[in-house]
Order: C-alpha cells, then structure tokens, then sequence
C-alpha cells in the first residue's frame, strides 16, 4: 500500500503522538471514584484544549449530571457528510495498586507499548482520532468530510447518564455514521473491524409456595417445594440442542450472512486459549449448529446470573425454602428488541409455573438493544479500506458479544451505522494492573483513522 | 370401660400428679442455652428422685460428653418382658419472652390445661410413666412386667450424644420393646398410636463450570452455565406423576397395608388446616396416588432444602456464575437405608452431569434409618388396646413424616419394636410461647400408661 503525504505526517510526528498521550494518561480519571471527580474534570479539560489544538474548530466541556463529558466539533462544509466520533476518557480504578510493575499514572514505555491506565481504554484510542484529524489539518488544511467528537467521563461508571446527554445534545450530534474506537483486535497480528454488538435485557424470577420455610419431615412431599419448582423451569429454558424454548424467542433474529459465518470460520480460533480465558472451563458448550464464535456474537442466549433459595451455610438443614429466585438475562442479536424479548420470556415463564407454586416476573430496568451494521453497509467497507490502508492486511470482520450502551444508543436514537474501528490487542490487560497501548497499534491506529475519513467521505458522499 | 383399681387410684391422685409436673416445670432446662446446664443437671437430680418416689428400684443421673440424662430401672422378674421407656427432659428456649400469658417456668393452671415450658414436651408425658408404675407399685406391689427408663437432657439439642450413651450402657437398656411418649395426637377427641416415622439422609450437590464467574456477554452460549445445569438436573429428579426418578430409590420401600391405608382414610383431615398449619402453601402437591397424609407418612421424598449459585443481590449482575449448589435431602421410609438411598441418588446425580460442567455429590453426615412397627405386631395391638382403655376410643393409627433419631436408634442398634404412645394435642404449642398440656389428656395418658403394662405383658409374654 502505497504510503501517503498524511501518512509520511503521522510517521513524522510519533514520538509526539506519544508524549501527547502520556501527558493525558498522567491524569487520574477515574470515574467510580468519587475522590478523583476534580480529576475527571481536568481529563476533559486537557482533553478539549487537545481536541483544539489538533484542528477541531470548537471543543467545549459538556455537563452531565455525573462527569463531565467533551464535545467537539469540526464542521469543514455543511454538504459533506459527517462523522460522530465517541470514545470515553474516564479510566477503571487500579486496584490492587501492588502488582503494577511502573506506576498506574506515570506512563512507561517499555519493549514497544506504552503501560499505564488508560492507555488502551480509552485514551490512547481517542487520542488515535485527534491526531488523525491533526494530520489532515497539518498537511491538507483540513479533513475531507465533517467530524464530531463526544468523549464521556462516565463509561467505566455504565453510561448511566449519556442517553440523558445526547438527548440535550440533539442536533449538536447529528451525523451520518457512529465510529467508535473502544474494542480490541481478535489476536495479535489481525486488525479486526467490529459490526455488531449484543443487546440484553434482564428479570428476576420469583417461585413462592408458603410463607415461611417448613419442616420437611412433617411437610415434605405434600406441598411443592420453591426451589424445586424453581428448578423444574430453569431446566425447560433449552432444549437438548441447546436452543431456548421461549416461543418466538428466535422469531426477529437476523441470521448471519454467508459472508459473515465464512469470515467467521476463517479467524485463528484457538479452543485451548478460548477456554483459557472462559476460567478453565472444561469444555465448550451452547447451540447446536454454531461455531463457539458464533454462539457469543450472532446467537441471543438466556442466562441464569443467579439463583438462590433455602439453606446454603455449612451443613444440612432439612426445609422446604418458602421461595426461591433466579436472576435472568438474555443477550440479544438484531433485530430482537428487549422488551418484547422480555415479554415473551417473562409468559413463558408463567406458563411453566406448577401446581402449588405462584410465581412472578419482575423486568429489570437497564438493558439495551443489539447493534448490527450489515458487511455491506458502504461505512463498513470503508472501514475495511482503511484498516486495510493502515495495517497492511484485510481486516477480520468481527462482532462481540458484549454491550456498550453508547453504541445502541446511537444506532437506534440517533439512527447512525456503526462501525468499530478498535485496535487493542487481547492481552492489553484492561481493567487489570499493567494496562498497556502496543505502540505500533497505536501509530498504526492513527494512519488507519486519518485513511478512513477519507475513504469514508468517498463512500457517504 | 370398666374402671380397674389402678384407675380409681390414679384418679384419687390427680392433683398431686399436677403439683409434682409443676414442680419439675419449674427448672429451666433448657439444653441448648450453655448458661442453664446447671438447670439441666439440676432436672435429671430432681427427674431420678422422683422415679425412686415412683417405685423404680434405682435411678441415677448418668453423664454424657454433653448434658446428663437419667437412667432408672425395676425389674420385678427376670422372666419377664422389659419394656424401655424413652423421654427427654430438657426443654426449648423460651423466646420471645414478652409472648408469654404466664412465666414459662411458673407452670399456671388455666381453663383446663398447664401452661409453661416443659408441661407437655416432653416432662410431663415422662411423669405419665412414672406416675403409672407408682399406681402399680402402690395398688398391687409392682408392674406386671419389668421396666427401664432412659430419660435423656439433650433432645431438643439434636440428641447429639445419645448414640454413645445408649453404646455405653448397653445391657442396662436390653428390653423387648421401646415405648416413647414424645408424640402427638392427630386432632382432639382422636387418641393416636404413631406407628413409623421416616429416615433422613442429605448430600450436597456441587456444579463446577468456570474457575470464576464470566462476563455473560463475552462468553455466554459458548460455555456450560453451571446454575442452569445445575436446575437441568434437579428438573429431572421427579417425573410428571411426583416420583422420584433415581433408579432403584422405591425398591426397598415397605408398601402400607390395606388396613393401615384405611386407617388412614378415616382420619379427619381437613384441607383447609393442613394448608394453614403448611405456612398459607397454596394447594397440596405431591406423588399421584397417595393421599395427603401418605405423602407424608408412607412415602419417601427428594428434597432440595437449598439452592444457591452466582448473583443474589438487588437489580442484576451480568454473570455467568462459577458454580452452583443445592442441598439436597431425602426422606425416607421403611425400609429404605440412608447409606443404600445417599449412594443412588448420587449415582444419578452424576449420570446427569451435562457437557461442560463437573459434578461432585458429598454426603452430609448425620441422617438416620426409618422406624416402622407393623399394625399386627403384639406390642401395637397392646398400646391399642391400652389406649381405648384410657380414652375411651379406639385410637387412630398414625405415623410422622419426621425423625426421631433416638427412636431409630432402638430399632436399628437395639432392634426394638417401637410404640409411640403419645399424648399432646396439635395446638400446643411446643416449642413456641405459651406451651401447655391439657390435663385431660395428662391423667388419661397415666391411666393408658399403667394399663399398657398389662397389656404389654400379656402380648409378648
């Protein structure tokens, strides 16, 4: 791939790019800390000042009722189409502080990456996007379609007040596509792009029988028993290939494409490091008919979280338990909305209910909906172009199967495709001591953002 | 029913039989309180003297590794049958205190019963027996047949060193058949014999998946989630009819016979009551085919008495949990064995072990055989007709769906017959504020007490 006049820039200017960075990640923002609330503030200033010098023509910290928040914006001409950049700049405590070989915020390189919280989640990835915009402010006057940008102080906290901001924001936001940069790469060696994440909803399930715990010598075999009850549901939840049983669980679910399961099947899955990382489990599970891949990114699932009743301290205790819960939640695909979802769950559930046993439902608040942007969205392609551009290599078309709120919320409030752009590496150690940035992720990030602008305004135009 | 001279005597004495319950009511016995051991031993002393009184020629307190029990003994000819009398006399806590009419431990007679802690369970149905060998001792010289007594201070405690006590003193208990009154009846106005009680054996049920839990979204519908196996499994443990699925767990079970199902047919049940008294449950349940009480009383059980595994908070916690448990107990009928029962139950547990999770079953300690006497056995037919002389009805036939591990203990180490001659009436409330013994059934219990000797030496004489 031939190397471009923005590239040879972003080459140039690395070694800034990366004190740049180390100067943010010297901040501790850490947001479920109340004590560093004066540190998240300063995040977002550093970070604002940042976003202005890098080209943007305004930037401004955005109140929320928790963290502040940075929005900024870089309108170059009203007819182009316009991106909205997210990312967070609030980092996850540090704890156990004693097993960080360098300290968590003073930044050390050392053998190619950059250690410190944040660098990775999500500074370094926000960072990625300001000095890709710098470059096409340096080296062409400005970039080739319009930018916004809208990093919160509340993703290690849940998010929980950005609906509430990008509904004050409303227009402040509009745009043509969502590109976010918080997700990690499948393996070393293989830039992925990440087109859809899964939704969720959540309930607990409460089986009744009497009002208190009875003796289960004078009792026992003559009433029902919760906890069994309780068990006799859970356990009719799957059928024997692993599907769930709620009727019209499967009904909105969009099936992968083709493309998607080959592109699936040709990623380096390796059992042994996936059970690793699943805790040691001893073996794979789930539905017949899918790949592991596939059962945690295209498959919505019904979990048990948890379930408890009656006695569990040391020993034996002979009672029937008046009542048993489970705590329950689905992970949903697209199209699956979660509260029909929760609906349907929620009256099969009461149809299993037994003789001698009431039984309720009671919908979690919080929950989401699945993100899914089809392979041939003309964004996804233009991801896949600059990545291609960036890294040297086709990327891995990936999804995950986890939740990030902000990216349902754009999709389904705001109406934008999404494309994930991330480019940390699995064992980056977020959320751990000795979180680290892989340097060439990093400058390689910043050319694959600057090469995506403009294959993204050559596709939305 | 003609009244004997043994009648007109124990009528002549009633209120001294009242003054000599309420003194002993007036020692705070209670075992499981460290601070009234003395009261407990100061019981047994006080317990011996009266046996002496009452005409046995030795009594002593003899020690255990806990609180003292009371051994006494009258053998008036070695030719002739022993029967082993079995009662305890410590007493439950009294709390809550502020609910009582009257002090617990000064015994008040009101509206026709003795209200305290103690009157009925267990002190006064032992004063029965010792008051009817004195009738015998001071009306003819001496019981019909030889009898010992072993009065033990830590049943309410769990009876925890019994079994060593009844290994120690071994031939001092050898006897032909054990009576206990620690029971009672079905209804007022319905004089019961309790014929079988049931066995108890517990486990422990253990479903490993992952070494900790795991994040829901990155993970689940790839790997096994240990609480959904474990209810898949605890599901199958009872068919659509309420039976227990473990092969071979009715094999040894001792069919009730047509006189004994009938017997029990014409108890009065009331629906109505059994649900109120089972905690407000909503409807009974149960194994197809048996009546209420046969579920209770003739059937063995698989319980779960606890069920526990991942998030049990309040909202939720997108988890799949590590691992999860349930306490499991059985019981049991004649003549199912605890160790033959715990070893099937665990065989099948693990035969249900799903891919992806491990199982591990560990037996509890404690548990015990059932006790069953057969309506025809000589000694049944004697309490009959024991208790159609003392309460002028042909007593119901009845069993328990409980254990009393000492009873099992006569049966299975000492391989006695057992009878249950008890007395109290269901609303007594044993073990909770405001206990009472009516004194109807007190001084009739006496009299069925002294002519069960005769008829006792009769049948197995």
């Amino acid at each position: 791939m031939a190397e471009s006049d923005l590239d040879l820039w972003c080459q140039a200017n690395e070694r800034r790019f990366l004190a740049e960075l180390v100067e943010h990640c010297r901040i501790p923002s850490i947001s479920a800390d109340p004590a560093h609330a004066a540190d998240v503030r300063r995040s977002a200033e550093h970070l604002a000042a940042g976003a202005l010098r890098a080209g943007f023509r305004t930037a401004e910290v955005v109140e929320t009722s928790g963290h502040p928040a940075v929005l900024a914006e870089l309108i170059v001409d009203p007819r182009l189409p316009t991106a909205l950049i997210y990312g967070h700049h609030d980092v996850q405590p540090v704890d156990p502080l004693e097993e960080w070989q360098s300290p968590p915020f003073e930044p050390q390189e050392r053998a190619g990456s950059l250690y410190g919280r944040g660098t990775v989640d999500d500074k370094g990835q926000v960072w990625m996007h300001l000095k890709a915009v710098e470059a096409w402010t340096r080296v062409r006057g400005g970039p080739p379609m319009n930018l916004r940008l809208i990093v919160e102080g509340e993703e290690e906290s849940g998010s929980v007040h950005f609906d509430e901001l990008v509904e004050r924001l409303g227009d402040r936001l509009a745009a043509d596509v969502a590109v976010i940069s918080d997700t990690a790469v499948f393996a070393p060696d293989v830039p992925s792009l990440c087109t859809g994440l899964r939704g969720l909803c959540h309930m607990e399930l409460t089986v009744a029988g009497p009002s208190q715990d009875l003796h289960s010598g004078y009792f026992g075999g003559a009433v029902a028993n919760p906890a069994t009850a309780l068990a006799g549901i859970i356990g009719r939840l799957h059928d024997g290939s692993g599907r769930v049983t709620v009727p019209g669980f499967y009904d909105d679910v969009v099936e992968p494409t083709a493309e998607e399961r080959a592109a699936f099947a040709r990623l380096p899955f390796d059992e042994a490091v996936f059970l690793h990382d699943a805790g040691d489990a001893p073996a794979p599970a789930g539905e017949a008919g899918w790949s592991v891949l596939e059962r945690m990114w295209v498959r919505p699932t019904l979990e048990v979280n948890g379930i408890h009743g009656g006695y569990g301290g040391p020993g034996s205790k002979t009672i029937i338990p008046a009542r048993a819960i489970a705590k329950l939640s689905c992970r949903l695909v697209a199209n699956q909305h979660p509260d029909r979802i929760g609906a349907l769950v929620a009256a099969h559930l009461e149809s299993l209910a037994s003789a001698g046993v009431t039984i309720r439902v009671h919908r979690e608040p919080g929950g989401g909906m699945p993100v899914l942007t089809p392979l041939d969205h003309p964004t996804v392609q233009a991801g896949r172009r600059a990545m291609r551009h960036g890294f040297g290599a086709d990327p891995a078309i990936i999804r995950s199967g986890g939740s990030i709120p902000p990216v349902a919320t754009f999709q389904h409030t705001l109406g934008l495709p999404a494309v994930m752009v991330g480019v940390g590496l699995p064992d980056d150690q977020i959320h751990a001591p000795n979180e680290r940035f892989n340097l060439n992720q990093y400058f390689r990030g910043v050319r694959t953002i600057a090469r995506l602008w403009e294959e993204m305004a050559t596709a939305l135009g």
